[in-house]
């Protein structure tokens, strides 16, 4: 029977890929993706002896469509996404397009790993997750993520406009940490600068953020501004934008958001504060 | 010099390692972690010949404190996450204290790896990132995060909770899919079914929903529910809750929130519905 494994590459070089993800690799005879990621790949020297299909950046119907087929087939296919295929990737293509074609639960099961069944044919669909931009670009910069988060993608080519602005909107009302995927493109070159307009309204200008490009690939660039420079910042495909809380802060070169430590105990001796007890809710209501 | 490498476990098996987090430890002379964790490392066979620091769960701070004075006297410290260090993990425990101790930035450099001192001493910092809960999870539901996604702690030990219930709220209005991590504990009863019912508010009573405990390692459960069933749903401090959002739906046993082919392409022909263009944006408004 084939198999279908949607094999998340991490940040897109060797020490960031998991051993399933390797092994998952290694079982495959036909590796299917983007060309950048697949070139990556070949890089790493992960695809000796295996049939590779490349694809342009907008046909992911297109790859999922080839990568069902094969793996009806009875080929053992993995179809990659950078980062994880759950996040903007290639696993809700491939869900959706099995839904459209009519493929059917073959296992009785619940979740994935699963196998399904399209007429006399089968496939078992492995997600294989990777470590997503958001998470590899953070460990560049410190700890911005330590509090509540929001991935909002800035890609208006599958998502109406308004709903995204809606989502900035509210975003900035629960004053969460936000990370944007899809930030600019040569074609969307006032989408981030938009974003950072609505996020003034909720937070103060000097809020710390950044722009991490290519993490852990050749030309990495890590920049750190504030939400106000975000307005005349230069992003691109390849960059992830993360902007911070109002309890953010720069902390020699690092971007840190607090946990909230600090909330509840004397940090220098370790001593809980006044009226407050480790292991129990937080009595401060405010913070 | 000493290193302190915060590394992400990922889920918490062998194959769900990077291999960078494998190498961190392997550099590693003594280990630190929450109990769980340890044992967790012990079991895969990494920790032989190494120094080992166990410590109970509520005790980060203290971890941090250990990790920090170990690099300072020179040695390769790896302290370890579940998941993501830099997601409810051990980064901002650790920034927040050097913060504390008035350690300085000793390489003028940004962001991270970073060289920094506390008087006379210096330690290497560097954040390994891993595969964070909420990927992990997703993994194996299907594909519930494939649009813009919040990820909100509901544990109020160190958060008010007024703060949590707000950021419910905006969750709702931005009809994000929400991942709630630290879902509930023997001690915090109620917290799901509070935000079960904020959610309804917004979106309808069938919205999927699923709860998945300990993915990846031993006694794994997947559970699929609606949001209308989180209201009396047991969770606990090994489960991670997603909630679809309004486009969410079940396929055949897996948890699929469409990207948003469908509003673009005819799915069957891969053709672009009537006015749409591949590569530009959406001109449908509604979604």
């Amino acid at each position: 029977m084939g198999e279908l494994y949607l094999v998340g590459m991490g940040p897109g070089d060797l020490p960031g890929l998991t051993l399933r993800a390797r092994e998952a690799l290694e079982k495959a005879g036909v590796v299917i993706g983007y060309s950048t990621y697949i070139k990556l790949l070949e890089e790493m020297g992960l695809l000796g002896g295996k049939e590779v299909v490349r694809k342009g950046m907008t046909e992911e119907l297109d790859r999922a469509e080839e990568a069902l087929e094969r793996a009806l087939a009875g080929q053992r296919v993995a179809l990659v996404s950078g980062g994880d295929p759950g996040i903007y990737g290639m696993a809700a293509p491939v869900l959706e397009l099995m839904e459209e074609q009519g493929f059917r639960r073959a296992d009785g099961g619940m979740g994935l790993p699963g196998r399904f069944a399209l007429g006399e044919k089968n496939l078992v669909l492995e997600v294989i997750p990777g470590v997503t931009a958001a998470n590899a670009v953070a460990s560049l910069l410190g700890s911005p993520l330590s509090h509540d988060t929001c991935l909002i993608s800035l890609s208006d080519l599958l998502t109406p406009w308004p709903l995204i602005e809606r989502r900035l909107h509210a975003a900035g009302m629960g004053d969460f940490v936000v990370v944007l995927y899809n930030p600019q493109s040569k074609r969307r070159d006032w989408q981030l600068r938009r974003s950072a307009e609505i996020l003034l309204a909720f937070r103060p200008k000097e809020t710390p953020a950044a722009l991490v490009k290519s993490a852990y690939r050749k030309r990495q660039e890590v920049t750190l501004t504030t939400l106000e420079g975000l307005l005349s910042a230069e992003a691109g495909m390849l960059t992830t934008v993360v902007i911070g809380n109002q309890q953010s802060r720069f902390f020699e070169g690092t971007f840190l958001t607090p946990r909230g430590y600090g909330l509840k105990y004397h940090l220098e001796t370790g001593e809980p504060l006044p009226g407050e007890t480790p292991g129990l809710s937080l009595r401060r209501r405010d913070a």
